[in-house]
């Protein structure tokens, strides 16, 4: 299974960059994890009004639908990861894996927003919408946290000790 | 305020230990922030009998036990991180943080257990029983997820702009 974070902006902090290169590196034993940094609209260095908000995350929509006709991802599972989404357990996060692969999918996508979150067509277009806390956390950190996740759940299912 | 981190056993990798020690060193603005390992019990390096995983948790209480002792914890609030304990919101976090503050405590102290968890008489002992996640996370980033709650936690008492 191949596993594709598309996210908008990059973090800048190199100790988050090495440990998802890490994660990403033993995900090949399983198949691969790749993250796809999208440019985020442009908008001023200063606080948006509501109306500048909505036209960024109008924006922003346009910059992942555009990403997502590729046909590469045709057959991908779609997960919009958003504060108020289901939560799982590090066993059901796997399960859903399991079922993804059964049916016929090839790719599994993430889809992590600006600050501003994802515009709601974006999550509409997802097949689930998927919270690991209610606690707020950078995107750079969001992004190990997924990726160890998404590792541990490939161990899982590969039947491995790591996750013990 | 002063968070400590009381935790069984030590990550190795570098990268989760350079995020915690950027966390560290910004909470010297708002108070401080220092993680103490403690050393596990040692079990052998197999498959244990629930027999032994009961004595491995005891022995860590007893850790935990002779390390809260110490007077510098003698006005501490006690926070127990488990998979069943309690969810907040990083505002909610930041909310439970005052009222320690205001009730004329000068500690708060987090307790992490080893891959057993927490004995439940520690659990007991604590003010607290909070939970970031129903997903498990590796000891090390767990380390780094908390620091950063903590750090995103003081900004939001000071007024900063950091959580936005």
């Amino acid at each position: 299974m191949n596993y594709v974070i598309l996210h908008m902006g990059e973090g800048k902090e190199r100790y988050y960059k090495e440990a998802f290169d890490e994660y990403s590196k033993r995900m090949n034993s399983f198949g691969s994890l790749t993250s796809v940094p999208l440019k985020p609209w442009k908008t001023p260095g200063r606080e948006l009004s509501d109306d500048e908000i909505r036209l960024a995350l109008e924006k922003e929509a346009e910059i992942f639908e555009e990403k997502l006709s590729n046909p590469k991802f045709a057959k991908s599972y779609k997960i919009a990861l958003c504060i108020e989404g289901k939560t799982l357990s590090s066993e059901a996060f796997s399960d859903l894996f399991n079922r993804v692969a059964g049916s016929g999918k090839n790719t599994v996508v993430f889809l992590i927003g600006s600050s501003w979150g994802l515009h709601e067509r974006i999550k509409g277009m997802c097949d689930l919408r998927l919270s690991f806390s209610p606690m707020t956390f950078p995107h750079s950190l969001f992004k190990v946290m997924l990726a160890e996740q998404i590792y541990r759940a490939a161990g899982i299912l590969a039947g491995n000790q790591y996750h013990k």
